[in-house]
Order: structure tokens, then sequence, then C-alpha cells
């Protein structure tokens, strides 16, 4: 199981989350920016996610919900500054339940030897608005979530060998 | 003269911009948002301005240029996040000259007895990419680019007191 790590320097608005995957950078690239992978895996584990708007380019808007089992809607959305691209990719980020509390998350994906290791440094407007995130179960969202994404890379893989060795 | 300041915690990635201008906040935010009156004040003293690009609305996108007289020229991007409002703009900021480095502005107007006081909250994905920026001379930028706003908005206010009293 993929060791999922979030730091969060006290007095620093700023968190780090990494974690790693035995996978190739662009098929984990394509679980984070695709929305019908995407919203296969992201969020914790005990929710469902739909996404409204979704569209990865510059200027590019997202607009995506969690649901609960009790009918509970947890509704994000932001907007990609600069195209994504394999080495980086850049989105604001506003939980609409807090208005006003933009961060700004930074995405590194680097392969080596055929794992991909992932790091998203997220900057909030104060520690008070990183450490209210925290408070919200930021760090089980993004734990399960990257469990729920070894899986699913797991069964892209395996699909992927199956289609391989069905084309041999 | 307006006072202006700027403030960079130790060890903290962020600065805190704050001005107070003798002007309404609805001039204040139209010499921010409309390019015809942002390239007259924006930058240091010695430099022009031109806009490329420049879209205030959620996920618009701005580009601009600033240019000495020795043909440097030196290149901004980003995106807003959220339409602009009298009360919060909220953008992206990146210097092209730095590529990678990515930066989140919140400006907050606010307006008591006819005047407005500006706050400008920049938020960095590092302390050093904050010091980075102090050190190739934010703090002259912003104070002489408040204090041409400053004389801007005088401008701006006998223009309407002018067309006020001729209309009377």
């Amino acid at each position: 199981m993929t060791r999922v790590r979030l730091e969060s320097p006290p007095g620093v608005p700023q968190t780090v989350a990494t974690a790693e995957f035995d996978a190739p950078r662009l098929l984990v690239f394509r679980a984070f920016l695709e929305p019908d992978l995407l919203s296969q895996w992201l969020g914790p584990r005990r929710m469902t996610m739909t996404i409204d708007e979704f569209d990865p380019r510059d200027g590019g808007r997202y607009r995506y919900a969690h649901h609960d089992a009790q009918g509970n809607h947890y509704t994000f959305h932001g907007v990609f500054h600069g195209d994504p691209t394999l080495d980086s990719v850049v989105q604001t980020f506003e939980y609409e339940g807090a208005p006003g509390h933009v961060s700004l998350d930074t995405m590194i994906l680097e392969e080596r030897g055929g794992r991909t290791s992932v790091r998203i440094t997220s900057i909030y407007q104060s520690v008070e608005d990183r450490d209210a995130m925290l408070a919200a179960g930021m760090e089980t969202g993004i734990r399960e979530g990257m469990e729920r994404l070894e899986k699913l890379l797991e069964r892209l893989e395996r699909q992927s060998d199956h289609g391989a060795s069905r084309a041999a």
C-alpha cells in the first residue's frame, strides 16, 4: 500500500501531500485530469463524487461535489493556472461552504523506474485557513483518496496488460 | 501622500501590501480592473506598461508587460479566481522570467468616510519565492505604483467634479 504523507508545518500557511504509485506518470496524470477517472477516487471512501465542470487548461474552470449517505454535499471549485503538463498542474481551490477562502495547489509528478511520486503543495491565505481545512478532515480525505487512486491505477494497469496480451 | 506598507513576515511565504486613498471604492476598483486605467499606474515609475490580455471574470486571463528605457521587458500573467467584486478580487500571478513560480493575490477594498483602503495579500509557493520577489524590487514597484495610482485617482476625481459642475 502506498504511504501517504501530509505535512503541515506549524505557523506556515501550507500543506504538502506526498504519495508514490507503482504506475507510469502518464497514467497517474490521466487519473487526475480525466473527469471519468478522477470521480472514481478523489475524496474520502464513504463519499461519492459528481463533476459539474472540468476544463483542464489555462483559465479553465472546474467544479465538483462529494456526497455522503446522509444527503450532505460538499462542493468545491477553482480554475487552472497555465495548461496542465506532465510536469506540473497548478489550480486554485475553494470550498463553497467557506466562500472567500481560496488556496493554490501545485502538483508535481516524477517518474523513476516505472514508479511515480505525487507531491501536492497547497498554500493558503492564512494559517487559520489551513488549520480549518485540517480540522475539516483533509488528511483523511487525502489518505483515503490516494488509497482509492492506487487501486484504480492497479485496475487500469491490468486492463492495459490485458489489452496488450490480447493484441499480442 | 498615501502611506504604502509592505509587510513580509519572516519564515512565512506571504506579503501584505496596504495603502489608503482619498477616493470612493468604486473608483479604486475601476483603476484596478479597467485596462485603460491600470496601464497608467501599475509598476515602477520608470516603466511603461502594455496589456496584451485582460479579462476580469472567473477563469479570465490577463497578461501584461512593463518596459524600461533600456529595452528590457518584464512580462506577467495569471487568471482570475471567481468574478471580481467590489469586496474582493482573487487572481494568480506568475513572472514569465521565473516560470513555474506562481503566487495567489487577494485584494480587499474597504471604504470608510469616502476614503478607500486597499489590502493585497499575496501567498507564494515557498519563502524562497517570496524573497526572490522582494529581492527583484517588489517593494519599490508597489510603492511607486500606489503613488501613481493616487495621482490618477485625483485626476479622475477632478474630471468627475468638472463633469458634475458642467452638468449643474
